[in-house]
Formats: structure tokens, sequence, C-alpha cells
């Protein structure tokens, strides 16, 4: 019996790695959460120092990125009212759609309809379900290099063709505009921009947006803006949300209360449609998102219904202690970069959590690459950095300062001294 | 600009709408909130009278199946604590996978390891990952009819063929196995059953649950048993988990806490693994599993960081008081299905939330079919129904009988007079 079943379900198993592989284009079976767990198991365990976990955003942790009691109470009171516990529809909670309408609207030159707005379990579902949407055979879309390769694997997933465009490390991570031209054709249907930018920790400027919005009409394709970093901004640009220029070319904005709220964990996103000229609802864009919405699983009910005291409640008290924390943690990153002389940081970050350097493995002694760097930083530091191979740029690393201040100071301090001790003898 | 935009997006719109119909099988487009929602734009806004909810699965509005204050503690504390606003690993929590597993155990001849569980976003979302780990080109999947339209939704989604053996209602809806041998071929993978039964309200007896074991054992083919409605009996079998045959077969268990502790909006179930052999772990389903789980978003972290308590501590006197709710239901829904002419229950419910009765439409004067039905008694006395149709069997009714028991002598009351009233002349 056991042979009869044995080979059914080897068969089973060779033919959905085939169906795997098909998908697969180059870098898309990279995640962050992947590499990150190979450099984790290089750790020294007998090292007594503190691990400094510089390699993905999530400061959750640490006291000084604790989330507002607003929040907390939002979704205390949303379960104590037992009026959530039951199904929610399929394109969200008529409530909860409102909140977050409004709460997108107040920076933009016109009010989002609740109806535009749908609630996802995370930003993460909100790429999901948009590139689920816009799926078709030969589709292809535009991704920025360096960028989040969620997007690589969901285009895969979805048979979607990822096509690269530079991101400009000399002019402060700008949208290579030129190259988004030349790689677009009949078959593309969307470009994304990150931003704030994930990993660079730039902000775009509103004139550089409003190019992105003509140059995406042009082209006749939409733009897929990620701003799941959103108020994150902490230097000379503001953040401006791509929607402003919803009349110029259709936008469809993700975001979360995951980062400015600092709870990633709590899976609470949403896919805003902004296009004042109604061009994704006549040409059955929306349908299409609102069909894969009802074969998918969304947010919790109750979590719904706690959005609008999250969105509301919230003072700009806390957002301003997030916004400070995440300020002075990137001027220690960019000021202690510079006392590393192998690495090179083009461009102070002003928002998110990330900034990009460059590894410049000449000047070390016995580093291959930026794998081989953050898997021995690991080993000899007990520092968690990303490699930039995992998002796109091979000899760069990306180091997160969402920490606590003194231990990302601590965490660069032992950079440095691990970059000494393997810098080549001149 | 318009112009070259409406082309190039209305091109993937057709586009999507082609990929779509490819991958349907008939009835894979049929959805029970679908079918539900056309009966509900069907209602008269001018009655008076309380709309009677016998539609869907979900008694969480009413007083009497009102969730133990022991699962609403588990999730506040979880909030309070901030332990859990992380990132979770994206095969689930630790500590609520070894909560599951102990919680599954208890009515095993052996204990599961936690590394044999996963969580997920509702029952729902463990269809959705089983199929997909099963997915390959030509597979096929035998399911129940009558049964639960989502299967056949995620199998035409995957590209999996369904096909369909039945249950038996003269012998209290046990699973048609001659039909299932002639059904699998070399390409079928696995075969799913529903226990508690939706619809049927029928509970498999431990011998009958043994046959199918060695049926799929012979076979060579898996079982998925989707046990949502588990321990949610109260007739003569008790409820006996597949898993307890899983040194026969290989299961794979799907379940949540939706229905036990009415909490359908707090999207949190589980698959578990049942496999005392390692047949699947050798054959790569697992990885599959644990691959899937890597490209979609799971449930919140802090909700799995409640689950050991929901499922330590709520009392045995919570469990009791819902489940002589749903039998003092079950035996109104019977002993009133008697004295409608028109209507046929072959079974008494003795588990899940649901029973199927058989509609005698040449009884009637003026109703086509069980859609009709259903439409004309939302019309003119505000009680929902499910057409059979929706689950797989035409001209029968699903009746939901998990509401206040008052209201739902009430709704049968109402769907006597409908019948009463459209009786055929002698």
């Amino acid at each position: 019996m056991r042979k009869v079943f044995g080979n059914g379900l080897l068969l089973g198993s060779r033919c959905l790695k085939r169906r795997r592989h098909r998908n697969l284009s180059p870098g898309a079976d990279i995640t962050v959460k992947g590499v990150l767990f190979k450099i984790l198991a290089n750790l020294n365990k007998d090292d007594p120092r503190s691990l400094i976990p510089l390699g993905h955003g999530d400061p959750s942790h640490f006291p000084c990125f604790r989330t507002t009691p607003h929040a907390d109470d939002a979704v205390i009171q949303s379960i104590k009212s037992a009026k959530f516990n039951c199904y929610c529809p399929t394109i969200s909670l008529p409530i909860a759609r409102r909140a977050a309408a409004a709460y997108l609207s107040r920076d933009l030159p016109y009010q989002l309809n609740p109806t535009d707005v749908y609630l996802t379990l995370g930003c993460a579902q909100a790429i999901e379900v948009c590139l689920a949407a816009l799926a078709r055979p030969g589709a292809n879309v535009l991704l920025p290099r360096p960028g989040f390769p969620s997007y690589e694997a969901r285009c895969a997933f979805e048979g979607i063709e990822a096509r690269h465009f530079d991101l400009l490390p000399d002019q402060n991570w700008q949208v290579d505009l030129h190259a988004v031209e030349a790689l677009a054709d009949e078959n593309t249907v969307a470009m994304v921009i990150i931003n704030p930018g994930n990993p660079c920790g730039n902000v775009f400027t509103y004139q550089h947006l409003q190019k992105v919005a003509e140059t995406a009409n042009q082209l006749g394709i939409l733009v897929i803006s990620d701003e799941v970093y959103g108020h994150l901004a902490f230097g000379d640009n503001p953040f401006v949300p791509m929607g402003v220029f919803g009349s110029i070319v259709p936008v469809l904005t993700l975001g979360s209360i995951s980062k400015r709220w600092i709870v990633p964990g709590w899976r609470l996103g949403w896919l805003a449609v902004n296009d004042t000229n109604g061009i994704l609802k006549q040409t059955g864009v929306t349908d299409s998102i609102e069909g894969y919405l009802n074969v998918i699983c969304g947010p919790p009910t109750f979590m719904q219904g706690a959005l609008p005291d999250i969105l509301e409640k919230t003072s700009d008290v806390f957002f301003s202690r997030i916004v400070n924390v995440l300020k002075e943690d990137a001027e220690i990153c960019y000021e202690k970069s510079k006392e590393i002389s192998c690495i090179f940081c083009p461009h102070k970050p002003e928002g998110s959590m990330f900034v990009m350097v460059k590894l410049d493995t000449s000047k070390l002694d016995d580093i291959d690459d930026d794998m081989d760097f953050s898997l021995k930083l690991a080993k000899e530091e007990s520092v968690i950095t990303l490699p930039g191979m995992a998002v796109g740029m091979k000899n760069w690393l990306r180091i997160t300062f969402a920490i606590d201040p003194p231990l990302l100071k601590e965490g660069l301090e032992r950079i440095k001294a691990f970059t000494e001790r393997h810098a080549k003898k001149q």
C-alpha cells in the first residue's frame, strides 16, 4: 500500500517543482526573509554580546518604538464590543473603507470615495491583490532596482514578466525615467515606485513624482505606489502621496498601519484607487481587484472595526516622536558610516527605515562580496545586515537604522571594528 | 493620452477575463456569498418584520451565541503585552503551533508535533494552502456533493480538476465509497471530507471514517479533512477527528476557532499534518505547504500569540452551552420541517449548523426550482435560505439553524405559511 501511495504523491511533488520553476524569473526566488535566515544561522552562539538587528524593518521590540496606546485601545474596544466577531464582506467593512478614505484624503487635492479603498492583510496582500488583478498572458511590470523582492516573487507567481529600471544613487535615488521609457512596450501594464524608499531611504519630491505621472501617462500604464512607509519622512522633502497625481495617471496606492504605527504583526493595510477620471473602473481593473478579493481572505473583521479609531485618535505627538527617533537614527547612521572606509553612503537617508551603502570589497582582505560580508559580520560581531543582492544590488548593503539609537551606535562601531580587522594591508 | 491608456488597459482587462474562464470548471464560479447576495437583494424593504437569516453559518450576532470572555481576554492580553506587534515567521509562531498541536492531540491516539501544525487565516486559507500545495498539471481532487463551494473555486484557481462523489442522504449522508473508487485515477491526489458536515449536518461514525481511510490508502491518495465544525456534534455519533487514522493514510486536517468559539471574523485557523508514517514529508508535500506559506500572509502575530490562552482557558461550560443551543435548534428545525409538506428532511441534523432538506416543487404552484423558492421566500417572508444549487444539489435547500431558537421557530412558521400560500390547488 505504501508503495502505491509513495508513487502517487511523489509524482505530485515532482510536478509541483516543475510548475514552480516555470514561473521563476531570475531573482524571483530571493526573499529578504530567506537571506536573513541564512545570515542569522551564521551567528556565533558563544558571543556574549547582544545581537544587533540591522537587517529587517521591524523595530516593534524596542521601547522607543512602542505603538501608541490609542491603537491598542482601538483594538481592545473593538473586541469588547462583540460587534465584529462576524464574517466581513469580501470588499471590506464599510466603516473601515470610509475611515481609510478620509485618512488618505487629508493629503490629496480631492476626496477619495470609501468604495475606492479596500482593506488588506498588510501591505503585502495589497501587493498580491494588485499584481493578481493586472496579470494576463505576456504582461510585464516595471520594477525599481534596488527594490523590494516581494514584487519579483508575486510577479513570478502570477506569470508577469518583471523588468527593472534603476534608481539613481547620484540623483538621490530618483527614478531613471529614460530607462522606464525604454523598457515599456504594449504589454507593460504598470510601473512600481516605493516612496518613502525601501531600501534607499529617499523621499521623492513633488516635481519628480509629477514627472513619473506624466511619463506613465504617456506610456499608457498605471502607477503602483507603495507607500507603506508613508509619512516617515524627516529630511528636506515632505512626503507627497502619488495619489496627488491621480488626475494625470491612475494610481494604485498601497499602504498599511505597520510602519507608521510600528505594528507590522497586526497585518492591516489597504489598496486605494486614485483615479479621478475613472479609467480603472471603465477598463475593468477595479472589477478584477474585487474579483480577486472574493477568492482570498482579508484582515479580521475586528481589526477593520478598530481602524477608524486607530486613524482618528492617534495624536500627532506619537507620530512626531517616532519620526524624531528615526531622524536621530538616520543622522547616526550617516555620520558613523563616514568613519568606515570601505563603505560609501551616497545620500543621507531622509525617510523610511533604511539606507543603502556601497561596499568596496577591494579595500578588504578576505571578503568576497556583500553576502560574504554579511555572513562574516554576523559570525564575528553579532550584527545582522542585509546584503544588497537581496534587493537587486550586488556589493551594496541595506542597513536598517530603525532601532534603539544607542544600540545603532554600537552596531556601527562593531561594523567599523570588523572592517578594520579585515582591511587590506597597505 | 487617454486613448493610449484606455487601449492598453482594456487589453489587460480582456485578457484577464480569458484567463479566468479558462480555469473555470462547471460550478466553480458559484459562491455561497454570491448566491446569498442575490437573494438578499430580493428582500422587500417595506416588510416591517425582522429578517430571519437561515442562509449562512454565522450566529455571532445573537446573544445566545456570544463567544466566551476567555477568548476576548486572550486577545486583549496579547495586545496589551506588546510582545506580538512584530512580524511573524511565515510558518507561524512557535507557541501557537505548540498550543494547536496540544489541542488537536487531545483527541488523537498519538501526539502531534508542533511542527505538524501551521496557523492560517481561518479555515478558508487552510483550504487555499493545501490545494495550492497539491496542484500540478493534470491533477484532480475528489470533492463531496453536496459540499462547500470554496473547494471548487480554489481548485479552479489552481487548475486542479474537481471530481464529485455523492454523499448518500438515505445512509445518513455517508460517503459513496464506490463512487470514490470509480472516480480515482493515477492523477488523483486527494479526497475531501467535511465532518461534522456542511451542508448536511451529519457526523461520520468512527467505522465510516476508518473505511474512508482504508479506501484512500488503497487508492494512494491523501485525505483532506475539513473539521471547521469540529466538536459541534449533538446526536448519537461523537465527533472523531480523521487524524485518528493518520497511520492508515496521511490526513491534512483543516480547522479553526471560527465555529466552536463563534468568532468567524477573527480569521484564525490551522492546517495540521496527521501522518504518523511521515509520507507527506518524504514526498515533498510539507515542503510545498511551507513554500506556499512563504508567499502569502498568515494571521496577525498577536492572534497567534492569543491562541494558547484561547485553547487552554475556555471552559467546558461554554462549549456545552453552545452545543446545547445548537441541539435545541436542530430539534426545532427537524420537527417543524415535518409540518411543511413540500419539504423533506432525510435525517435529523446531529452536527455543524446546517441541514439539507429536499424541496418537492411539484407540490407548489408557481415555484420553478430551489433558487426561485429562495428568492420568493425572501421577498414575501423576509426569510433567507440557501438554494441547494449553491452547494451542488438542485431542488434542495440548505437551512442554517444556528440562530436564536425563538427566531428559528418564527422563520420555519413563515416558510410554512409561504409554502401553504403557494401550494398547488388539489
